[in-house]
């Protein structure tokens, strides 16, 4: 079987799965909006530290109404602008074409169902270091591996297919057998970094290697695993240490909340805090320092 | 009964109280520290909503050991250079000098009571807005009230006088029964607007005037309610609707440590934060908010 991707945001994300896909061969269309004048010149660029490698010519595109259906829509956008989706989505759709959000956050895939009922939805969490650059330049400083889970639908032969493909392209590639918990597990990591960076001006290893730092980015990931708990998602506690050594390890690095700041871009704070505390909340327990990091966002927020 | 009045730090709050009992005829002496040369030569002016005026002559002091012993000695020190109080005050006392730490804070008193255990000690809470704006040149900008109350020993008569002193120098003095209450009565304030115009670099109107902030200022409140109560302090809750209507009324402040921070002068964080944290905490609240806000600020002034 062979599957034709849209990638739907070809920025930091989209960009670089989509770049590495259509690198190995794949047949691969993807969606531009400011860039889309110099990718038709230039090309996408990635430097990765898997290997350089410049898409050049590209299937580029600057509205879905001129894309062909795809069986695999690649999500990549910001989630502040899923509310989109349900107009730049149509025509690339066919009835099974699989929607995969490669976003951060909680929420988002029930959202999109209510507006696409009958569309098979899955959701995707990338464990990666990767920056846009540049225009059509996407810099890979890290890591790399996507796991992806189903929300609604039975599509067991693409996401087959899409293992195959994804390893081809060098991209580690895992099946989830309960997308609640991918979300909430990419959380404990996103909670705490993404926001203290942007509150504290800072960057992950100076919040590391300050010890109040150190204590309260480990207090922000203990609440997102007891929040996880009661929302049915089982992540073992020492899941915490685990990120804890990742980040250590990790160059220092300023996460996707951190550039969307420092570029004036909105930052994702419904996906990222507010829905996880609202479904905490609901399911009786209250996130109180996560929620105190989304009140002071949403005050710097505000300033922007 | 004549009261001899010294002062030991004599700024924002040690300035302007000791300057309205000095402007009204009562005997008091003034520790200077950087601002000695210049107060001998230009006196220490006071430009106060209710109403300027100069001591000049001004019985200003390098050191104490220069200075008589006094029935009274209000601190009006940083509480971060309490660990120097030891060292500094024995001079001007007596056995049955009253100290007065007019400071913001827990836990101050009884650190003070184990370096001079027999001497009577008092705390007091001033509710004011008041900052040093030059050398010798203190701005008082709004309130002024002050509440003392006793923490050891037994001085109903100097605190009797003291009244009578303070109210002729139009200053509103309440004798407190419980300090402990009034200590935390002062944090359901300070604890709020202190961390946060430092952590977010702003002033306490844009807090109030964003609802976000508005929320978390509400919740730290709570918060300090609900460590008091465990605390033995009892709050009613309508205290914190009572001083979002305050500070709503107020001219936008920077509360002292804003003025601190943005005068790279050590901030208060161990009286205002740690101390009622660690003091909830061993009495079986968890200070979750404060405590999030301790950690941050702690990372703020690794950076100063």
């Amino acid at each position: 079987m062979n599957l034709r991707y849209a990638i739907v945001g070809s920025g930091a994300i989209g960009g670089y799965y989509g770049g590495r896909l259509a690198n190995s061969g794949c047949d691969v269309h993807f969606l531009f909006n400011t860039e889309y004048e110099h990718v038709t010149q230039n090309g996408l660029r990635v430097d990765s530290v898997k290997g350089d490698f410049v898409i050049n010519p590209i299937n580029a595109y600057h509205s879905t109404a001129n894309m062909p259906k795809c069986d695999v829509v690649l999500v990549g956008l910001k989630t502040t602008q899923n509310h989109l989706l349900p107009q730049i989505l149509p025509p690339l759709l066919k009835p099974d074409t699989l929607v995969v959000l490669i976003q951060n956050g909680l929420g988002l895939e029930a959202k999109l169902a209510s507006a696409l009922p009958h569309q098979p939805i899955a959701g995707a969490a990338a464990f990666i270091c990767s920056s846009r650059v540049g225009k059509g330049h996407i810099c890979h400083a890290d890591y790399g591996a996507i796991t992806i889970g189903m929300y609604n639908g039975d599509c067991q032969d693409v996401i087959a297919q899409m293992k195959v493909d994804f390893e081809q392209a060098n991209v580690p590639f895992s099946i989830a057998t309960d997308l609640n918990e991918t979300r909430w597990r990419k959380l404990v990591w996103n909670i705490p970094y993404n926001g203290l960076t942007v509150a504290l001006n800072t960057s992950t290893d100076r919040l590391m290697n300050t010890p109040a730092t150190r204590a309260l980015v480990t207090d922000l990931m203990n609440e997102v695993v007891d929040a996880a708990a009661v929302c049915n998602a089982v992540i073992e506690r020492e899941f915490v240490e685990k990120m804890l050594t990742m980040t250590d390890r990790m160059t220092p690095y300023s996460p996707s909340m951190k550039l969307d700041f420092d570029n004036h871009r909105p930052m994702e704070i419904e996906a990222i805090y507010s829905n996880p505390v609202k479904t905490a909340l609901a399911a009786g327990y209250h996130m109180r320092k996560t929620e105190m990091l989304e009140q002071e966002l949403r005050f710097i927020a505000s300033k922007q």
